[in-house]
């Protein structure tokens, strides 16, 4: 199982996930994408998915139009582990 | 432009609606879908944002795991509309 990292080992992944920031009042990690579009948002939601689903790590998100917020954690270690600064990466190349 | 519906035609429009309530708060619409897994959660997000694309209304929705969480309402009606009624039935339909 993915272990919970440490403050300091978070901020320091944080600080390499461009526009990732912590989760206030929560263990968790977030960033908002803006697209043009609810086609590209909704690409950006199915191409992320698939990615998820093979990773079996998913992630909390919410869609209006062309903004998706996305929180990661990882339920059953009580924080950020590195299964969600490997997701975050991921969904940011796909959103690049 | 579609037009407001009426609290009362609101309420008859979300008797033959299962599962839909009011949003406490906000002139909307809305329902917690929960399915078996993410595969299931997300494969109703894919038809029901087909749907939403071709109407061109669509959701605020959350995801989390295998539950969807949709709210409907028309922003520039102010309030829900016909097109919120027909994309509650649609999604109604892709989850049955």
């Amino acid at each position: 199982m993915a272990e919970r990292l440490s403050a300091e080992a978070r901020n320091q992944a944080l600080s390499g996930l461009s526009g990732w920031t912590e989760t206030p009042g929560r263990e968790a990690i977030g960033k908002t994408f803006t697209f043009r579009d609810f086609n590209e948002a909704f690409g950006f939601m199915t191409r992320a998915a698939l990615v998820a689903e093979k990773m079996d790590h998913h992630p909390e998100w919410k869609n209006v139009y062309k903004t998706v917020d996305v929180v990661l954690s990882t339920h059953d270690a009580g924080g950020v582990t590195a299964l969600d600064i490997e997701l975050a990466k991921a969904m940011n190349a796909i959103a690049r």
